[in-house]
């Protein structure tokens, strides 16, 4: 089995720890963040560079995958690695988060405590939803989940999931994780039937995370943690912390299910990664996020800086305009050697391509030294004191 | 004077030669093409792949860069190549080609033999124009282009000249050549009065080249040429070809200015660059040429092929989409080694930024190497016999 994980290192003070996850593709040096590759690219950049930013774990929605290319085309390449040129671990989530997300309209305040709209017809068995490319039917279940994240050859597969939507109240909440249990079931028990046909093909063996929902109720966190722990995969995803709940809530979820999570097994958290969070998912114990945050902000112009209250500038502000330093001075991305502010604040006024590839670049940049330097600060047992120097002594 | 040219090798059936162009900020191995940075920017490439690519000169619209950023920007940077984080020789245009077609409505058949519309109020003085950005007046004029291009500092400059609509009758086209020969004593004028100021703050030397213009008119542009060749300036350049007219009169024009040209300087074909059209040029003496069409049709996924009458393959087309082969097999380029046909149709179908990028660097890469063997062949005493092979054996 071409899977592993291990712990190198546990922070005293907090659930903070150091590890290693082994994949048929490569390692990944824990905590990680994890850039996340929507549509089978990470808009802007080329693998080489997510290599030389020193991007380890690439994460791509199998909802977009399935729905373009599709899987006719990876079945041609033997799945996403060959197609995408990119020869290290890949993570493919389930498709429930975008089915949930994508395909129904926003939800508005009347929404609260309301059903789903008719758009996503979710039954026992799985999701029926429309594409919102061309408005084409389609179903997701436990099972074909299970076998597109096959097809798509990704390193660490993510168990179907109901993703509980936000604001829920007790009771929808209730139902929703208990499905998600049951759809786990299904999930490990389709992974495992698929795994043995796919590797006497010779497919490598793929990873599978069970997932905890249960919303911002304690009881239901508790439970689907105790749940997903008994689980046999390979690691554990916790999941709609992202979809609404607030900082705090976001801390509480991690509080309460933190002790239940396995020692040996790594965590994954599942669309998290604004710049003060990745302290708070960290001293929880989570060992990988995936989060488009850093990405998107870039390419609307917000760039990360280490001073000020909320670590990023504006470049498309005026401010810049003749501006001749670099975004972060002393950073060393390609992005900050090269090219100063006032040129970046050009090139977005004008809305030149080259913009939003400087700022990716600078984003993801700043957010993996942040994470390289607070490995170093767990392995010299510092990590709470880096991260008070790093939050408020500025 | 850092600026220089010489011939190395004069094909003997042609007028095409081996040439070097020196500037202060690098040599220049002619004949070459000469990619355009409308806005200081290659559109999606960073400066290190353009070197990469084998680029050598880089072209900026002097129009834009005076638009936007604005001069006070250029100012703070010392120029463009500080600004543009390009090292290497650049050249410039005078602005009067942005002016006219930018400026003003586009042509309509019915605009045929009259005069331009008031958008862009012509005198002898210089041409007065509304910014396309915020429709704000401005006057570009023979003395305020030259200052602009010192200011920009790019090595070569070009004279401003009265781009001659088209088509335009006989009476249209003197009036029009008339006026650019008035402005180009002018522009050689000011440059050098220019030149003495900015050298005394330590610029380096920049060039300028003469602009011969006359439309379709066989009298008018070898006129022309005659006028340009008397100036006290480094090179030539051709104007007015890629306005409107066919590759038969491109052709013309190049066959009737080309025996007045002197040997000893260098020559710039301005806005012209089909893949057919090289041979053309380069066969009537051209030693550098700037168009935006391999990097447009880029972006449009009209991607550059030997074979086929029109050397370009759409990539959007759904015939690529299982399509596992590199853009063209054998090539080297940094998009045909790591990706398929397949990923390139994929990412323009979903609208990627990375489609745009991927595509510019290999129709540069392959316009580049096909320069690169014509120059090989006219080394070699084939150049006639390798146009041949390329255009019609294959």
């Amino acid at each position: 089995m071409a899977f592993s994980f291990i712990v190198r290192k546990q922070d005293k003070k907090t659930l903070a720890r150091l590890g290693v996850i082994t994949t048929p593709h490569g390692t990944i040096e824990t905590p990680a963040f994890v850039p996340v590759g929507t549509q089978a690219s990470v808009k802007s950049l080329s693998p080489d560079e997510l290599d030389t930013l020193g991007v380890r774990l690439f994460f791509v929605n199998t909802y977009h995958a399935y729905l373009r290319p599709g899987l006719s085309v990876m079945n041609k390449f033997g799945g996403l690695h060959k197609f995408m040129g990119w020869p290290g671990p890949i993570i493919t989530d389930s498709g429930g988060f975008q089915v949930f997300s994508l395909a129904r309209p926003k939800y508005t305040p009347q929404d609260r405590g309301e059903d789903r709209p008719s758009l996503v017809k979710i039954s026992e068995d799985g999701v029926e939803f429309r594409s919102h490319w061309d408005g084409s039917i389609h179903m997701f279940t436990a099972e074909s989940s299970m076998r597109w994240q096959w097809e798509l050859g990704s390193d660490i597969h993510i168990a179907f999931d109901d993703c509980t939507s936000y604001p829920a109240t007790h009771a929808q909440a209730q139902k929703s994780m208990e499905r998600t249990h049951r759809w786990a079931l299904r999930s490990v028990l389709e992974h495992k039937r698929l795994g043995k046909a796919y590797t006497k093909r010779n497919k490598p063996y793929q990873a599978l995370y069970g997932v905890i929902q249960g919303s911002v109720y304690e009881d239901l966190r508790v439970a689907s943690a105790m749940f997903v722990r008994g689980l046999d995969v390979d690691g554990i995803a916790i999941g709609g912390v992202s979809v609404g709940e607030t900082k705090t809530e976001m801390r509480d979820v991690l509080s309460w299910v933190s002790p239940y999570l396995p020692a040996d097994k790594p965590r994954h958290l599942l669309g998290v990664g604004e710049i003060d969070d990745i302290f708070t998912l960290i001293e929880h114990g989570m060992d990988t996020f995936d989060c488009v945050q850093p990405t998107r902000l870039a390419r609307m112009g917000r760039l990360y800086v280490t001073k000020g209250k909320t670590h990023e500038i504006d470049i498309t502000k005026k401010t810049w305009e003749k501006d001749t330093k670099p975004i972060e001075p002393g950073c060393t991305c390609y992005t900050c050697v090269h090219f100063s502010r006032s040129y970046l604040h050009h090139l977005f006024r004008v809305r030149e391509l080259l913009a939003y590839r400087l700022a990716t670049i600078h984003n993801i940049h700043f957010i993996n030294t942040l994470v390289l330097d607070i490995r170093k600060a767990i392995k010299n047992g510092v990590f709470l004191e880096m991260k008070h120097a790093w939050l408020y002594n500025k």
